[in-house]
């Protein structure tokens, strides 16, 4: 972790200014592999997964009957597990539906909004070294409150029983297909994989390079992704070794993770560095986790005031609020993916089983994204019923402002119904 | 209008397939514009303003005092209007704020989501033929009910007095620049143009290619747009003058409009068509609505059910239900922006004045976007809260699930609390 000891407004761009995404020739490569996806469907997901996997699946389709087979190699501990967090976040996700409005701004002119699910959408689950079971709760179970019709998931090959056994828990058709040339598939369509609507889920920097060369395309995303984050904040109520283990479960997830420390005592600093060792020795992934906290920063803030001033000029995907009086100082977040209020809610709970959303925005997007809730997998649609005595009071207001804007043929709209009413 | 007298599902993809945007070099001059103002500032602003516009404004920020010089130029008939369409707008769109949603889904988990103002957002406010004032309204209200912070807008040179009154009503700084570089400027921040965190408005190629690329960099944008278009769907309680006028208001905004009629009347389709000659005579745009009719549709439905089917699988940005009992039809609206029900609904009221947003997506996009809300100027943010006791009863889920992703660390922070319980 690096040490920051003395820190103002005008430090923040610099101090603050997350690492640069690499330099390489990914876009190149997948705007290629998009291209081959667009033209030759099937066969061209085959040729790419044989070049990439080094193995092509027979059919892309997971079958139902490999579905229920995985449940059988599923614990019943980790099943339960699953039933827990499912249940949970379908709560939380229940009570984010929004609800309809309707309303007359002048009398006889009622406008509407209504909520409509998306009707297809695409889940890309990652695969590879952490199998991302609870994406799939992350995804599926709004998509399926939402309401969405045909809900579809791609996952690498060779995806293990228990990611299969908690796909098969909802209505999803699964594809053995991974990558930048999933992402194409779902958001273009082939032979056997339906064109989605939108696509959600996160993936390295192959699958968001796709993500967003779709998006340039018009194809509806969930959200840009990039490295995980996590900004602790501590006061004297806080303790170091809670600190210590909420910064290396974020360090853990890969080597440009981002993991950030305010506090306004340096001994609580000082004791949570010291932490920070004791725990990395017990971590299976504690190579990676040490990457990580190469550039980590620890800031010693004047006060929490500041340490939320910097909270939000940078925006954290995952913030722990470990200071007395949670609940007040969250008032005062305006950028942040989710938040954690007081010692004993450590950011692992939410990412799996607290009921809040895991896929959030990273790099700052929080400044402008949200998370993915319930309405992320609908859209709104408007509607206007509007009386003939209701056309009257519209109408000055209406001829007035098309005609400013050299558009008669609004007016004429217009006058044609009030100079011919209805017989 | 082409008429087409039989359809059916199979003939959907082909009958109903949008022309293609015209291929060209805008992607290549629009991607070089980014670039230039990316690294060259208001200097490279002011050399793109020379060049593209063959003016330079000495300043780019317009000043009160010549907004308010504006007021002095427009008509108060005009002035009315646009006070009766904001108040509208403004009810319809404090309506839609979303509300808080907090509870328990566990005794002692407590998750909450709140809608906070995205701080600052950029409007792009198109100049041209037409100065769209209109727009003005429908992205600055629900910008300041949201609460943003700071809210810009950008328009091009020589704006007329009409323009710069509406926007003198809200607190909103003013540019005068246009086109790509107008999206560059306030998604990258120059020396006298602020970085913004959100684009929205409408615009021409040049305008929805730089959004599309900046989007790709992970800028967030309100919608892809592209040819304005209105489909109606009329039975024999409709009449063929108001559904003439309706497809003419939105073929005078361009050649590349999209216009469709849908009727299960032969005879009330040729009416229409009649119609549209005798009023096309009227319009000063219409050389431009002549052209967009050339590509129009006039289609003869089996019954109402084909035409929902159709309108669901067009995804129309405005869609008229002249049909009896609208309302009841309305239901059954899965894919649009706007829908306009009944005879006294011309789709003129709602792009100016009914209260709803104009501001929708296009091209088929409404299947997975939403048109400009006041959600859109917001993002949420979820939080939990839990006890010991609360955490207590996740713990077996989150250990089961960690582990099954191999993140111990992940593990390890819910075992520190609950192993050394705060003293």
């Amino acid at each position: 972790m690096k040490l920051i000891e003395h820190i103002g407004p005008d430090d923040y761009p610099v101090v603050l200014r997350r690492p640069a995404p690499p330099q390489n020739d990914i876009e190149e490569i997948v705007r290629n592999i998009i291209l081959r996806v667009e033209e030759g469907g099937d066969k061209a997901l085959r040729a790419i997964s044989r070049e990439i996997e080094g193995q092509v699946p027979e059919r892309f389709e997971v079958t139902i009957d490999e579905l229920k087979q995985a449940a059988t190699d599923v614990d019943d501990h980790l099943k339960s597990a699953i039933r827990l967090a499912a249940e949970n976040i379908r709560s939380f996700h229940t009570a984010q539906i929004p609800r309809q409005v309707s309303l007359e701004t002048m009398p006889g002119v009622r406008c509407s909004i209504r909520y409509k699910a998306i009707e297809k959408v695409g889940l890309y689950i990652p695969g590879g070294t952490a199998p991302l079971l609870s994406t799939v709760l992350m995804t599926a179970i709004p998509a399926i409150l939402a309401g969405c019709r045909e809900i579809i998931a791609c996952t690498p090959p060779g995806a293990p029983p228990e990611l299969l056994y908690t796909l098969s828990l909802f209505p999803v058709r699964v594809f053995s297909v991974g990558g930048a040339q999933a992402i194409a598939a779902m958001a273009l369509g082939t032979e056997s994989i339906p064109g989605v609507d939108k696509v959600f889920g996160p993936g390295n920097q192959w699958v968001t390079t796709a993500k967003m060369l779709m998006a340039a395309r018009g194809v509806a995303i969930d959200m840009p992704a990039g490295p995980s984050e996590v900004m602790v904040i501590a006061d004297s109520t806080a303790k170091p070794a809670y600190a210590a283990a909420d910064l290396l479960s974020q360090a853990e997830h890969g080597p440009d993770s981002q993991v950030i420390l305010l506090s306004d005592s340096m001994a609580f600093i000082r004791q949570t560095i010291d932490e920070l060792e004791t725990q990395l020795e017990h971590l299976p992934r504690k190579e990676t986790a040490r990457k990580a906290l190469e550039h980590g920063l620890a800031i010693l803030v004047g006060n929490l005031d500041q340490a939320m001033e910097i909270s939000n000029y940078y925006g954290p995907e995952h913030l722990i609020l470990s200071v007395d009086n949670a609940a007040i100082v969250a008032e005062k977040v305006t950028n942040a993916g989710s938040v954690f209020l007081g010692n004993y809610s450590p950011e692992s709970a939410g990412d799996y089983a607290s009921g809040t959303n895991h896929t959030l925005p990273t790099g700052g997007a929080t400044r402008a994204w949200s998370g993915v809730t319930t309405s992320a997998f609908m859209k709104s649609i408007t509607f206007q019923e509007i009386t003939r005595d209701g056309l009257l009071l519209l109408a000055p207001s209406v001829l007035h402002m098309a005609r400013a804007e050299q558009l008669e043929a609004h007016a004429n709209a217009v006058l044609q119904r009030i100079q011919q009413p209805l017989s």
